[in-house]
């Protein structure tokens, strides 16, 4: 299926209003720190979180909230990520109750985040003040302001949509990302947040994301490290007014597609934008023994941080690749394995069997210095495949990442 | 036991000579290429290898060579790994054939290894032309020039040696290593050879190796990458006379001891020296249920990008630490877990029950700006503890692999 992207974001789905402004979680004022998401109607939710033993308190509360797997409303800080607080559980509820507060919609209905530095208590009275103002901005069209309060070291917002059809009804489903550091499966994001008016059972909607996370936000790495505040969440409101998904079949299959198409561009917008990143790399592996051979080795290289200051340098450093699927965990005939590098400028073969091949640095050259570099990794152990998505490696995470309190 | 350490690494032991010289595999003539560390009488041996499934060729004869658990002479190139490249395992064997031929040492009691970049051919011209002049540099006092010979992107020798007593004869252990990238457990390092003239049985060599490991080598990471390359090697020539350690016992708990000694010392070495580091970081875990889960948390502190940003920036970002040990992988009691930064110019709490204590950011700042710094994580789910080596991420680190190859 060929889809048309807009960027809507959550705004896209019938029914949904999104705002954000600056409310003084974060000193700067030009940095919008509060964002509210709200459906007209209750809708079928469904959340992954970190894999992370250290949970944001915000995690501990959304979890509840959602036991029943609905929900209204999503409310998210940025600039602190209130974990590893004594009162945190506190203030997070306190957040809902304030949403329950300002728009009726009772606080069991909401999802709340929060994304920023650990450790650092977070004030609820910024947030209190600032509920009125955003509860007026809320608008049908307002998506990118949501986005923006939802940034931290981001420089773009991620905003995607598409359209589709289930039984005969036109259908939305979009949603806002933040990276973009701290990234690492699983779960592969900061924070994600996507809304849809396809009416679907929770149960359904939560089988969709867990299935899809395999090939996308769990195959992006920025640096590494997993965070503690890792939320993916989706509200299906029902709007569209489509015969409601509740089994798994043809009308499953077009959802999970049309989620897909969203997940998988969000991923490249992460890894595109991930911390000081120059580069975006795409590496494909096919050929291998079995999907999760396929995925190791793909994770491993895009991870391996001597790749990364090789795609940094557009050095054409291919033996690197070979090293970090070496490491990989997965079993591999060495001997048998290709490596390509693709990009808009062309392809080039730099490995086959194992070994080096002749080819022109020049050429090579030209290639890596795109903005978007794919490393083709072909083995000869199957049939299985797998994307991982990254990003170079650069002074600029150094420095982004030395000082990041201050 | 307390140890006085010298620099005499390779050398200390009786009976061992060393060389090393520029030969030409490099270009860059002011750097030593080719090493070469011979002993007096045949050897026990015993060796480890990288654990990447993409091996360097020096590695597979190494091995077929040390099948009979004897060794003679070790051999080294650097400024080329010989790693994938279709005619590599013929080159190492070259290279062996050439120490027989110059010292008359058989070559299947030669030791060889490479390090340098993966995936260009190795010519063996420039080794054959150098090994004349190679063998007439052996001297007994000469272990600098050997780990010259061996450094790549390494700024500094790292050369330890101690002395011990067996049997009541003065024995002597010591050896010689290179960093600094491409350092992850396991092995956590490129190459280290180390000689001693105590005598001891090939199979105690090793099982006294294997032992060590656990708590040096492979609790030593640069940046995550696991070479193809890694060897540590063990010669033993007896000629201190001591009665041959071919059991467990005392003997072997004071051998054990003094290898300890000069490991601990060199992973410090390498984490020092890693590629960029401005700081060594040592991450120590107490109070974990169990040693394998105090070595996960402590390997997974130092090798967070986040946690190792934090430290180039002297930036007491302790939630990086607290997140670090969240994912990885062992069972913790998260509510209990006590951070502290220690240096010499003091200690400081920083978490306490999994939550932040108030601490003077300038006092933090003072103690994380020295040369070396301790992060002291404290748990309460059992007894068991774990040290890992390590060093900050820095803008240099970005550099020297930015462009390595060129």
């Amino acid at each position: 299926m060929i889809f048309t992207y807009t960027d809507k974001g959550v705004c896209a789905a019938k029914g949904f209003r999104a705002a954000g402004i600056h409310c003084g979680v974060r000193k700067n004022k030009t940095k919008k720190d509060l964002c509210l998401i709200v459906s007209d109607v209750k809708c079928s939710a469904a959340a992954l979180y970190t894999s992370n033993l250290v949970k944001g308190a915000p995690i501990t509360v959304t979890k509840q909230n959602l036991s029943d797997g609905k929900a209204q409303a999503i409310i998210v800080n940025s600039g602190n990520a209130n974990t590893c607080n004594s009162d945190g559980i506190e203030v997070a509820r306190q957040m809902c109750a304030l949403v329950e507060k300002y728009t009726g919609i009772p606080a069991s209905d909401v999802v709340v985040a929060s994304t920023g530095v650990i450790g650092q208590k977070l004030s609820i009275e910024p947030i209190r003040n600032g509920m009125q103002t955003l509860v007026d901005g809320l608008g049908y069209n307002n998506s990118d302001d949501a986005n923006e309060a939802i940034m931290t070291t981001d420089l773009k917002k991620k905003s995607v949509a598409v359209t589709f059809t289930l039984d005969g009804k036109e259908c939305h489903i979009g949603g806002i990302a933040k990276g973009s550091g701290m990234i690492h499966p699983n779960l592969a994001t900061m924070l994600v947040f996507i809304t849809t008016d396809a009416a679907i059972s929770s149960e359904m909607l939560e089988k969709a994301l867990r299935e899809d996370v395999k090939d996308t936000f769990n195959m992006t790495s920025i640096d590494g490290d997993t965070s503690t505040n890792d939320t993916l969440c989706v509200l299906a409101n029902g709007l569209a007014g489509n015969r409601e998904i509740i089994v798994e079949g043809e009308d499953f299959e077009i959802f999970k597609q049309a989620l897909r198409a969203i997940t998988e561009k969000m991923c490249r917008m992460i890894a595109a934008d991930g911390e000081g990143a120059t580069r975006m790399m795409e590496v494909r592996v096919s050929g291998a023994a079995d999907e999760d051979s396929a995925r190791k080795i793909a994770k491993s290289i895009a991870c391996s941080s001597l790749v990364k200051t090789a795609v940094f340098g557009a050095d054409a450093n291919w033996g690197r690749v070979l090293c970090a699927l070496g490491y990989s965990g997965a079993q591999v005939d060495v001997g048998a394995v290709g490596v390509d590098f693709i990009s808009e400028k062309g392809e080039i073969a730099v490995c086959r069997d194992g070994s080096g091949v002749e080819f022109s640095e020049e050429k090579a050259k030209e290639i890596l210095l795109e903005d978007s570099i794919i490393i083709n990794v072909t083995l000869k152990d199957g049939s299985a495949s797998a994307k991982a998505f990254g990003c170079d490696l650069t002074y600029d995470y150094v420095k982004i990442n030395g000082d990041y309190r201050t």
